[in-house]
């Protein structure tokens, strides 16, 4: 099996873990990590998501972050928002950050009420009115994805079948608004995942829709997600959304313990150690981990901070 | 790329664990474990280390951890030793353990240095006369394994020409006193193997002994373990050595953090769901787990013991 020679990180950090930690962290801290990371060689950072400040307080300061983080060039700057509402209060930082439009349907209909209080019919009539206002505004959609992909704490597994209909109806959907879908993010919301299920649903993702790109969003919760990523590779698939430090988790997913996406550092080693170019500088990541361990103030579940680089290492021994 | 459809799991929690942890442990709790454990499923179980004292005071108790446990029927039971003394220390226990010697070569003359203060040299001497002194006492020999054979920290990478190598210098030493190599244990000691080199390791050895069962000894340091077993698996490796909630790690291998070998829990998690019988229930396995934890006072790095099993999950969702 030949895997790829490069990947893409998309860098959700920032987003996944200050949403989900529960005491208060300083603005400025948050952007403290925000600068670092833009420095590690990671071309693409989500750096706060524009939704409740009710449901979700570790994210009211949205704002203040996207306007207190310095833009490095080469470096797209994302932001996530669930509904119009989130979507307004991101528009006025366009051109800080990107704001490319999406498509999210979810798999599960008991995880959209508990994530987005909406019935699935709800959902696609929201999705539909958004893409009306992306089209009005001007605003790029080249994106869909999928949450709950792989199994739902709360609906139990997901036939393949249903995950590719639900690909389907994002596709109609957006070319129902003259857009063209170009990848579509696979989401294992609350790590039912295996490598072996990993395989058979991007498996028949691709075989239907072979031009789409596909993103990984892997949660961690219960070990898998560095092995589901290798899967990834194996299928062939080069984009992954993953965590620095392992910092994160969905609030609503109803877990205990840690949560959070695959480990930003962690999938660079084993990419970077298997011959496959990220373009992070794996070092700088590792003090970036660092720093969000301090942010957070209690020890993250990322590795290789801890076990250090074989890079380093090699180093080392050769200079000795 | 079939799965196996069965695997083979070695429980070594209880010497992984307790011969890493600094703080000292009452002999009581650590026979408290391996009873726990021998209730779960689990068919091996290694109980101890008869190491010295000196350089590993958390495995002094040995002999009254073997003496105190109660040997559940249709588990093996195991102990480490690695020269004569501790063979000795050993001996009286036969019939509750199982006595079974073995070849244990080290791919990296340093690393052999720092954990048995011999050269290469001196431990071909020495295992050569353990082997002598195994058939003198009728102990069987059917076990062979090589430490850092993916990479370590004192020597770097390892080529695998070398491991191949090592394979033909034990099976040698064991021939010559009249045994038969059915087993050897491919051991990263030091947590630098990737699934690629997994794959690429094992394909060589396998290519060379295909009647060869390799056994996997993985450690998590880098958060490479769950996906290097799935790597195994994909080669058809059915033999794995793994810890409960990852405990323990090598005392001599020079990390900081979690250095424990890969985590029971996990990897039966990941077998069960992907169709592989492990004979373990793992349930029981997450209580053995939390105990585990209970008696290091510390947390320890598995997932699945945070996460929870699928299977409870889907029995509550379909009972609701």
């Amino acid at each position: 099996m030949t895997l790829p020679s490069k990947v893409q990180i998309n860098e959700e950090g920032p987003r996944e873990g200050f949403q989900f930690e529960k005491h208060h962290i300083p603005t400025q801290r948050k952007i403290e990590l925000v600068d670092s990371l833009s420095k590690t060689g990671l071309n693409q950072i989500q750096v706060a998501s524009f939704v409740s400040p009710k449901a979700v307080p570790g994210m009211a300061d949205a704002a203040e972050i996207v306007e207190g983080f310095t833009a490095a060039p080469g470096v797209t700057y994302l932001a996530l928002w669930l509904n119009d509402k989130g979507f307004e209060r991101a528009l006025p930082f366009k051109g800080k950050i990107s704001l490319l439009g999406s498509v999210t349907l979810c798999a599960s209909e008991p995880f959209l009420k508990r994530n987005q209080n909406r019935t699935m019919e709800e959902n696609i009539a929201g999705v539909d009115a958004s893409l009306a206002k992306y089209r009005e505004q001007g605003v790029p959609v080249e994106r869909g994805g999928l949450m709950a992909a792989f199994g739902c704490n709360f609906a139990g597994d997901i036939p393949v079948g249903h995950v590719v209909s639900m690909v389907d109806q994002a596709k109609s959907l957006v070319q129902k608004h003259d857009y063209t879908l170009k990848t579509f993010t696979l989401a294992d919301t609350m790590a039912w995942a295996t490598p072996q299920s990993i395989k058979r649903v991007v498996g028949a993702v691709q075989d239907k829709y072979p031009d789409l790109g596909i993103i990984l969003h892997l949660h961690d919760t219960r070990g898998m997600g560095i092995a589901n990523a290798y899967a990834g590779l194996e299928m062939g698939v080069t984009r992954f959304d993953a965590a620095v430090g392992g910092l994160g988790g969905c609030p609503f997913a109803g877990h205990k313990g840690a949560a959070g996406n695959v480990t930003t550092e962690d999938l660079v080693f084993m990419c970077e150690e298997m011959g496959i170019d990220t373009g992070v500088n794996l070092e700088l990541l590792i003090e970036s981990a660092n720093l969000a361990e301090d942010i957070v103030g209690h020890p993250l579940p990322g590795s290789v901070k801890l076990g250090g680089s074989l890079r380093r290492l090699r180093e080392k021994l050769k200079a000795a």
